[in-house]
């Protein structure tokens, strides 16, 4: 199993969180996307005490929530003592509704609209995170107009290259977000925040990627990171104190995925901290990260149920489940893998390789090739794991296909977060 | 310009089908899509058209909704006379919200859930286009316990490939649909249809696939098909009235684009048709195509406000937009190619070479690389050109974005079809 949060119980069916995974799919019909509370929070309690043990409790774990969001799971991560990062509006709006504290929201976007920039500074987020000179220029005008001031921090590009795919890869020159380095864009855009009056400039942010196995490119970063907060003290005067250092982590997705365990990076990352602060004499900031997928990723899995089999001699055997690129699109644009077990005979050896299809009129709707999986028929229940981040959220209504329910599983124990969308949502807003 | 609905005005603004580019994003707000509506209409009639001239009126267009799918498509393409494909529950919901005549709907796709062949059923829709064995036993089945009969038609994959991206290439042996021809599974399930005592066999069909410029390969699986509606006579001595050939047909997306007028393609398709009938001595069937793409692809546009401009010297100039994969995910998905221009200098040479990126919270968030555009600057209104297909129907959430509203523009007057989604909307079904 890829995941604590994934087991075979006693009747040899798969159970998430300790829930069977049959009884889950007659209770909620399928698809469903399942969650794993327990794990969840043990993931966040764990990157809690790395703060408390590697940085004396100087520091806040930001859940980073374009990852999975909707109002349980703010609800839940506030409960454990996070902050969140958000990317929107909406994403602002859903925290808003689930009660969460909005002194530890921090707001984040390459091109923010007017209406969200006023949105986030009229609630008084914690810090906004400027992308670039427009926005900055921007904030503080409607700042001026509202009368308000606003914690902000800048988002730099480390200019680091973290070897992942190049949809995710955020952290070099190239890229849209931030403020480069190299150029002296950034330390231009430290003394033009500096400058202006209604901006309180706190700190700094890097972001180098998703889904990155190696811990070095996170502690190269942070290294070129603080050795900047020198530069900008003893070119400016200003002594910064907050820096966030992003997220990033990767998780496994398939066996042969090979993830650092969060403690080690935690460490890793922490020791470079030091090592740079020391170096540049400069006071060991207050850290921020920016965990999302490795808060929710490997929590989650997907239920579905299988239609036709279809095998195409020589070729491939399909199979087609009722979901797909709608509730999962990852395949669709990353070619990203993911295990799959027949829910029934979760303890049996996998025998079969199949092309799991999804429903869509689109051949490109594939939820993963060669998956390995237990012998199985039309009816069966079939989950694919680690489905926790970046499906829910990145769900679609293609082919009017309705998005599917989330449940949240705590102590055995299934409840619903997100209803199932009916036809009604569908054509909701249809004139 | 790359369609007609496309204009310079007297100001030198974009016009789309009439209606000023700037007025419409003053009016509506951005991201906007804004489909021309006459285009739309012109396109209808001109399929009809070849269907009277190229079939002596015995056959029906049906618009494949997962193109563009809300109710006041439906109502437009059911007052040109034409009928309608759908793939999912929710698009037959979506139609019959509309009032859409049932019978003149073919309901389609891979992997029907149970639900969704009984809500055809029980409407009675025109026909049901079964995919697979499973599907025809099940709806038997169903139709058994509901004491109905429907009509049906059958997917045949003609084995045609019609060289286009991998991802809707759909004709060939190796995809998710259908009943293969070469190794005899479409005989027996023409065969075991005809056994079914529910089922009333229509007629067959078929689909090569998506965004096709050649007419040769249309041409080449519609003699497949007669010639297989021929064999089926002899074999089986039933002789049946209904040719579905499916859609595909290309749009002009860029300049370099090419399509065959649909006029040519209709004609050249019809001359296969009637000559494969000659030879096989068969009647002419009933011919029905799907056209989705090419009735509302190049009469729609996206509208966005520019935000920031972000240089990197010797790389690339982003140029950032309040939109993005969330309501086009084409280009993430297929490295889709799309023209851009300045609504307030339409009519000014492009001068700037921008890559558009989207404001999602991920690299991969773009709108189309190396893109010529005039002059422009934070605030301009940009309009993304040929976004009517596959833009609002694959649209998603994504980082909480609300998807945009559709206003359709007739003989100049834009009206709402689709409201903006609210961020109400994006809680509604949270707990």
């Amino acid at each position: 199993m890829i995941s604590e949060s994934f087991s075979v119980n006693e009747k040899g069916h798969l159970a998430i969180g300790g829930a069977d995974a049959l009884q889950l799919a007659a209770e909620y019909g399928t698809p469903l996307y399942v969650m794993d509370e327990d794990a969840i929070r043990r993931t966040c309690q764990s990157y809690r005490a790395s703060i408390e043990r590697f940085y004396e409790g100087r520091g806040l774990v930001l859940y980073a929530s374009k990852a999975f969001c909707c109002k349980e799971i703010y609800r839940l991560v506030a409960s454990e003592g996070l902050g969140a990062d958000v990317v929107s509006g909406g994403e602002l709006y859903t925290a808003l509704q689930a009660g969460f504290p909005v002194e530890k929201i921090y707001f984040h976007g390459n091109n923010k609209t007017v209406d969200e920039l006023c949105y986030a500074a009229e609630n008084g987020v914690g810090a906004i995170v400027v992308d670039n000179l427009t926005e900055l220029q921007c904030l503080n005008g409607l700042l001026e107009r509202m009368d308000k001031h606003q914690n902000i921090l800048l988002r730099i590009k480390p200019g680091v290259d973290a070897h992942t795919h190049s949809f995710i890869r955020t952290g070099q020159i190239d890229s849209k977000f931030g403020f480069a380095l190299e150029t002296g864009e950034a330390m231009a855009a430290v003394r033009a925040a500096a400058a202006l009056p209604r901006l309180r400039l706190k700190g700094l942010h890097c972001h180098i990627g998703s889904q990155i196995f190696d811990t070095e490119p996170f502690c190269h970063a942070a290294r070129i990171m603080i050795r900047f907060m020198g530069d900008i003290r003893r070119e400016t005067g200003l002594s910064l104190g907050v820096l966030n250092l992003g997220g990033g982590f990767g998780i496994r997705y398939v066996g042969e995925d090979d993830p650092a365990p969060y403690e080690s990076y935690m460490q890793q990352v922490s020791a470079a901290v030091h090592e740079s602060c020391k170096e540049q004499e400069f006071p060991i900031p207050e850290i921020l990260i920016e965990p999302g997928r490795s808060i929710v990723g490997s929590a989650g899995a997907t239920l579905y149920t299988v239609g036709a089999l279809k095998e195409i001699p020589g070729v491939r055997t399909y199979l087609s489940v009722d979901g797909g690129m709608t509730d999962n699109p990852r395949y669709a644009l990353y070619g990203s893998k993911y295990e799959a077990l027949v829910c029934a005979r979760a303890g049996e050896k996998p025998t079969k390789t199949v092309t799991i299809a999804g429903k869509c009129c689109e051949s490109g709707d594939l939820l993963a090739e060669g998956a390995l999986i237990q012998e199985c028929a039309p009816g069966d229940i079939l989950a694919v794991l680690a489905t926790g981040a970046y499906n829910y959220s990145m769900a679609s209504n293609y082919n009017r296909i309705p998005r599917p329910p989330v449940v949240f599983v705590r102590g055995g124990q299934p409840r619903l977060a997100v209803r199932r969308e009916s036809y009604a949502d569908l054509v909701r807003n249809d004139l």
